[in-house]
């Protein structure tokens, strides 16, 4: 058996995505800015990908942005607010300390440049509320970005309150909706929200294409210098085939959003129910608030990596916590954040499942996990230190 | 008949590309950060690409960066070198007038940080000498960025050469290599290149794929900030079929430059000694120096896009320059750079060829032109007022 529990890291390519992509590789292959008929092609396969994509948020084709990805949109909605508050002698930035790195070294960098930011605390629950927000904001924030629901955790925070909240303090209000857009409810407008980023591989969209919304007052400043695409807001030739592709993806999840967590959730409560047998084991991440897919523990004595690699032989691809930060040594700055010592965080195992995902699959991970963390145990020093009582356990 | 002579603007995707592309779409989906056996897959495809795409310019895999497109590559490459300069207070970067606007933009950015920007004259034949580089360089000169071919005219710089004039002097030499990569050899140690930027979708790879080839020995300044992708230079999940698709079409296009360049140049020159016939024409870029499927051609009082329509009605696919600047209604700034007043410059054509053009197809566009030219002239005021002698002909 092979299970693909890996969704927070990426998606495979939905058929649909594949063909709308497909046309725009071969026979429509204009570039956009071109006159001639070819061009004019696909000059308006990417105005109505923009219309389709604005539609799955309730907006403005003209507010809708095409990136080469999550991070790209991230880092042009932090830059151009930042750039918006700066002239205003507003220099403060709200944010949290469990976002992604696409968020944290932009605001780092902004800090070098004389930005003060302030990352919120956030509750073990992988929540932070909209009245730590409100108390966070001063008269010289310019902006308050938070991520709509973590990649590692599945926590999902109150987005239309924080926006709300944003909205009455006349603060801008960004969201990393890397993990949420496809797989939740967004509504831009009814949920308060000024700008919003999101990754189309995350959806069964391809890799490579992402969005950024930006409410149409809102100035936005070039993170690609470069020719007059996208409205002068990014250079570089449009991207038609992964746009194509984005946009159909997007328009599948959406569709099926309702669909897919009435599936979904019942599975992952199952498959946490099952792994909370395991002792010393701690599920990471609110239980209700919580992204359909998404199953994220700590189990004590257990050295996340190895964990990985014997489920990997079982046919399990799962991640210790994002993929973006794997090769780094450090424990997640998520599990961190939420209060876990390192010595826990470093034994996380994180299962993100796919919409196919069947109750088979659910109670074979559940056994192949409960056998390899035993496994690992068994052969683990700190484990029998622990069993011996010679050092204590951290979760219990 | 219908030709798609508007290669420079974008090519169609070679069966080649598609092919390299399809896997990694659907099947080896993975995240190469992922430790597991779908990312680890994705991991080696990543690591493959990297090392074909290095065999192609005779450099490191470790000195090739993927990026979105060329736009993404020529903003990092110039960054980097300023930051890199401003550490050591070399704030001064030459660059020439006529480079494509993420380069130029990039400048402009740049300059309003404090950095001084020469930017030089160029030949009527479209061409700066080594020996004026060499004249432009300041002790406090910290890049030297110049494009290997231009997009607009096809005129081929004399880059190892300049490169040697920079290796001497010690100032870091960038080429912007967008309309080079893949039609004419690269060699960056030979010809003297520290950064050199490309993009796949100008030789049959797929749109939103680019590259950024940097010596090891010079710190790049990320553009995308976030994850510890591409050695923590870029952040973003790594478009594994864009980048594979990149590395099968710049192998393929790079294996056939001489056969392509035989094949074109005659039918080339064959169209522009067709051109030529036309009274008051004026071939703009070198004769010899000049990118093999490179034509473009300024014709007294004509209107740029009253020909390209016409031309669209004929089944001919062409522009009257860059693609990236259309929709403004100025005349090119590489026209003006190369002298041509701004009348002039409004009737440009760029008819940029495939590798498969054929005679006959040539023959169909000469006289397609012909039949084009004269009839908009024969409904111009301005052209009257020429054959009346009311007014001076600038094209003799």
């Amino acid at each position: 058996m092979t299970i693909y529990a890996d969704n927070a890291a990426t998606t495979r390519m939905s058929q649909t995505a594949i063909n709308a992509m497909l046309p725009y590789m071969g026979e429509i292959y204009g570039n956009p800015s071109s006159l001639h008929t070819i061009g004019q092609k696909a000059n308006e396969a990417l105005t109505e990908a923009r219309e389709r994509v604005a539609k799955c948020f309730n907006c403005e084709p003209r507010e809708i942005l095409f990136t080469s990805g999550g991070s790209e949109a991230d880092n042009q909605a932090i830059v151009s607010a930042a750039r918006i508050g700066e002239k205003k002698g507003k220099k403060h930035i709200i944010s949290t300390k469990f976002e992604h790195h696409a968020v944290l070294h932009t605001l780092a960098k902004l800090e070098k440049e004389g930005f003060e930011v302030t990352l919120l605390d956030v509750h073990e629950n992988g929540i932070v509320t909209p009245e730590e927000v409100a108390a966070a904001i001063r008269p010289d924030t310019c902006l308050v970005t938070i991520m709509y629901a973590n990649n590692e955790i599945g926590s999902i925070q109150p987005i239309p309150e924080i926006g709300a909240v944003c909205r009455e303090k006349g603060v801008l209000f960004h969201t990393d909706a890397v993990q949420a857009a496809g797989h939740l409810h967004i509504d831009v407008q009814a949920q308060n929200i000024d700008m919003l980023s999101l990754s189309a591989h995350k959806f069964h969209g391809p890799k490579g294409t992402g969005v950024l919304y930006a409410k149409k007052t809102i100035p936005l400043t070039n993170i690609i210098e470069g020719g007059a695409q996208e409205r002068g807001k990014r250079g570089g030739t449009e991207n038609i085939p992964g746009i194509m592709a984005c946009a159909a993806a997007l328009e599948e999840a959406c569709a099926n959003i309702d669909k897919n967590a009435a599936h979904l959730i019942p599975l992952r409560d199952k498959l946490i129910a099952g792994l909370e047998e395991i002792p010393h084991s701690i599920l990471n991440g609110d239980r209700v608030h919580r992204l359909p897919s998404n199953v994220n523990f700590c189990f004590e004595a257990i050295e996340g990596e190895s964990l990985l690699l014997l489920l990997d032989d079982k046919g399990i691809c799962a991640s210790s916590g994002s993929a973006c930060t794997s090769g780094s040594l450090d424990p997640s700055h998520v599990l961190l954040a939420i209060g876990r010592i390192h010595d826990v965080a470093h034994g996380s195992l994180r299962l993100s499942l796919g919409e196919d995902i069947t109750e088979e699959q659910v109670d074979y991970m559940i056994q192949a996990v409960k056998d390899v963390v035993s496994y690992l145990r068994s052969m683990s020093p700190v484990w029998r230190d622990l069993q011996e009582g010679k050092r204590e356990y951290v979760l219990k």
